[in-house]
């Protein structure tokens, strides 16, 4: 039996430990200052793989993670693995019903909006090959489709995220927007499949072309119909019948590396296979919330920064650096939705402003960018010149969709509690005994990290206290007032284990006060505020936990969101 | 680069599809029989191994499951990183207060319940050793002590199931043995390092044998008291500013893995590092619920069942098959756990059926007796006769723990509603409109389970509904009665879309209607269902879609234990 002796068994823990270790420490480092998270797990495979590890230690690398022998395979086979079940949850985020319910809408803009950076793309590619990184070898119509396919998906996971954090999910324009991207998603994937079947090179036997394009079409149409519709049953009974949620995680586990292996077997990539699987298992009302994000956190947080920083790894990202490429890249891409969406918008009726919003969202090419660049790389359709470029190009246009969004929308990010607490403006235990010193005590505290003096804060806050009390009940006050000077908002936040009389309608005295200071005309971050402290504070559990945490970073783990 | 070919990946994601989810699907079957499902696990990698699938059709097996070759180093990567995982999983079950909290009673239990069988497995493979599966070339004494550890290790995972399924997990009859088998494990763990020590045979580079029990002994102390206080630091570090509970996971993973190299380094196995990091982390009062959850979830329904059912494919269960030798070690282990902790229980005041209750719960090796065995085997230090004879010793102590514990205690498993609803007396859709048909309709439901005639079933009930009417309000209705024929108790359960009068305090009619029948004396478990339909039914979004439920199946999801 072949296996890893015990020095590769001691390398394989270690590269493993410090490769999810090391990606997901700058994920978060990306996320502060919001990038997103794949492009610090990237930087990360960078910093650990040739291009920078490489070329100031090569002999760390080489132990660490050796680019020949067993260890290498296994990490390969273990990237294989994490990028399979990637695409199987990104799959199960697919919500086909969206496109049903806005109809019309998500057709046009979907599709216009795959259309023009496709035709684009493939302008580009077909006219300057050479210069678009195709590889010699390649039919030239195989590799402009690919560059067109390329240039013309979008991040689905991506996408939904940045339309969460704006609040838009759920809204009619974010409804568009998601079910826009399914759609050309869902087209580019079935195109990229049929080009990987034209290439017919993964396969394990080579089977005819026509034969790879009729088994990956019926494959994915039936899995959307009659797969779909067979597995819902059977998760209603795997739910019914198994332990939970464990039982249905290894079902949907089990599902996608099967669908995974097919379409490898069918020669189009596994990630094919377990996408479509997704999206059949995700679409079921069944499936119930727990499951989902399990399974989700589990692979965004284990599988996924394994392989994205893999990436790194494996190329040198500074010898294959070509800006002008890039550039190039981005312009078509950017160009290209923004046109194609716009379009496809206002065919829909909706008005300027939205459809651009509309094209802002679907920019980011994001993970599957990356994945299909890689895809076609080891395939030969592409040199590692292009391949880099689309790198770069997928997490620039993952960066700057959201601000892009914003912009045209005006509409900020909801602010929560946890956003603008910081050591500084927090007050672990007030000396103050009523309300007139802790309004004077939390004034200083907000002075302290704003350059503003204390007098005139505690003033405007007295003020409006006298106007009515702004104790809430339940043991929490919220003082505030607006001051002409700010620019911004300001907080702080004081503890009272005795507790503070605020007038509160309960008679309770105030243990948890929270000072919201803002400009004159921004109404909605103060709102935002209060709803937040309030939301919070309501729960007995976390006031309780509140009152005995012993310093500001155990408060803020408490008011983290649970999500 | 060293890859996996398009083959060879092919190849990987079916044999990972189909062994994960037969291993799941023969767990599943073996929890229905009221074994534990690593039974069935093991048993699913048997019949894919040569036992069986290579006996009957060998040419299946070198494709799926190639015993030379790249596939073979993959799957041997993947079942290493598993089996750390899931030990980190099991060291964050271990919860170290409970020691203190039970104090003298649990040293003794754990000290005396393991020195007993340690000293008969020692002087049985002392005096018999060749009897005993010793592999030539290995000291006698290493063996001998090998024996002992494995005999008198306790599987806690497996323990505190047992314990929660008999809901006893937080009584202090249940405290004692978990923290009796956390202490005796313990031992038994850092004994177990010593010895693969003394052997040497694991390490990358052979440190001299008192460097590599010094390094084991320091790692082990430093992690329990420096190393615990670290990482409690770190974690609600880690709480506060990443993601939740993603960076948690990853947090734990990481340092599993890192832990796993660092013993594999020292040369004891990585599952000791791994182990002992769970230890650590799982002590913290900060590690949420949720996040404990799905790293539990993820771990051991995807990790384990890969490892276990692994065990299956690498040997030959029929011609390493030993009757006499399994009989042996049965007694053995058997008699030692029951004597050893029958003595610590008593010397500890306990009573004589309490102290059986205790020697009871800690016979169970489950899933630790297969690891260690698989280690030794490894290792040189047994035979794989010996080897096999522990699998089995392993799942035998754990499927008679549980009904042996049941029996001294006479106490039964608490019942729920699923326990005992089945399609035959669910009706759907009920054709009554007042409670005298209800009542009636149901009555026949249950006669055609039973056997009974409808009659008397319905005059019993409504003679107590006479009494008191069993309307709980919310719309839900309870009518119940005792007879004197039953040897068991009878449900029936009726959704009215329309609603039946069932004389409810708060006046609204029942739409779900469960009857239960009991025998004379079996208070208890009326008792049980009546909390338990109360409990499900309280809560307003269940007693909606129940009320929309398609079917049996549709329901019985509904009202599965959420965990």
């Amino acid at each position: 039996m072949s296996r890893l002796n015990a020095h590769e068994v001691w390398v394989l823990l270690l590269g493993l430990g410090i490769l999810i270790g090391f990606a997901r420490t700058l994920g978060e480092v990306a996320r502060r200052f919001n990038l997103p998270s794949v492009a610090g797990e990237i930087l990360a495979g960078i910093l650990l793989g040739p291009t920078v590890l490489g070329s100031l230690a090569p002999h760390w690398l080489t132990v660490l993670f050796p680019g020949q022998g067993p260890n290498a395979i296994v990490l390969h086979g273990f990237t294989t693995v994490a990028v399979a079940l990637f695409l199987l949850v990104a799959g199960v985020e697919v919500d086909l019903s969206t496109i049903w319910k806005q109809g019309r809408t998500a057709i046009t803009v979907g599709l216009v909006g795959m259309l023009v950076p496709f035709c684009m793309g493939f302008a580009l590619a077909w006219w300057l090959p050479q210069w678009a990184g195709h590889a010699p070898g390649t039919p030239v119509v195989i590799h402009a489709l690919f560059i067109a396919t390329v240039l013309s998906v979008s991040a689905l996971p991506v996408i939904a995220k940045i339309l969460m954090e704006m609040n838009l999910y759920r809204t009619d324009l974010g409804m568009v927007i998601i079910a826009g991207a399914v759609l050309g998603d869902l087209a580019g994937w079935i195109l990229f499949a049929v080009i990987l079947g034209m290439m017919g090179a993964t396969a394990t036997h080579t089977l005819p072309v026509a034969a790879i394009i009729l088994l990956t079409l019926s494959f994915a149409a039936g899995m959307l119909t009659l797969g779909r519709m067979l597995i819902h049953r059977m998760l209603v009974w795997v739910q019914a019948h198994t332990t939970w949620p464990g039982g249905v995680l290894a079902f949907a586990l089990t599902l996608g590396l099967l669908g995974a292996a097919l379409t490898e077997w069918i020669g189009v990539h596994a990630i094919f296979g377990s996408f479509l699987v997704g999206v059949a298992i995700g679409d079921s009302p069944q499936l119930k919330e727990q499951t989902r994000m399990v399974l989700d956190q589990f692979v965004s947080f284990f599988f996924a920064p394994l392989f994205f920083a893999s990436i790194g790894l494996y190329f040198n990202f500074k010898s294959s650096f070509d800006l002008s490429l890039i550039l190039t890249l981005l312009t078509v891409t950017v160009t290209g939705k923004v046109v194609g969406c716009s379009l496809g918008a206002w065919l829909s009726n909706m008005s300027r402003r939205e459809s651009l919003a509309v094209s802002a969202g679907m920019i980011t090419q994001g993970s599957m960018g990356i994945i299909l660049g890689l895809l076609a790389l080891r395939m030969g359709v592409i040199d590692e010149r292009l391949f880099i470029a689309l790198v770069v190009v997928s997490v620039v246009t993952a960066m700057i969709s959201g601000p892009f969004m914003q912009r045209i929308l005006k509409r900020e990010k909801s602010v929560r509690l946890v956003d603008v607490l910081t050591a500084k403006n927090f007050v672990h235990r007030m000396k103050a005994v009523n309300r007139e010193e802790a309004i004077a005590e939390l004034s200083q505290a907000v002075a302290r990290t704003s350059g503003l003096s204390a007098g005139p804060i505690e003033q405007a806050v007295l003020q409006r206290e006298e106007i009515m009390s702004t104790g809430l009940g339940k043991g929490v006050a919220i003082p505030h007032a607006r001051l002409e000077k700010l620019s911004g908002y300001l907080v702080g936040l004081g503890i009272s284990v005795e507790g503070i009389d605020f007038d509160a309608p309960d008679g309770k005295p105030a243990r948890i006060i929270l000072m919201i200071l803002g400009p004159l005309g921004k109404e909605s971050v103060q709102l935002d505020l209060i709803a937040d402290a309030a939301r919070l504070f309501r729960n007995d559990e976390i006031r309780a936990k509140a009152l005995r945490s012993a310093g500001y970073t155990e408060f803020r783990a408490l008011i983290k969101p649970e999500r």
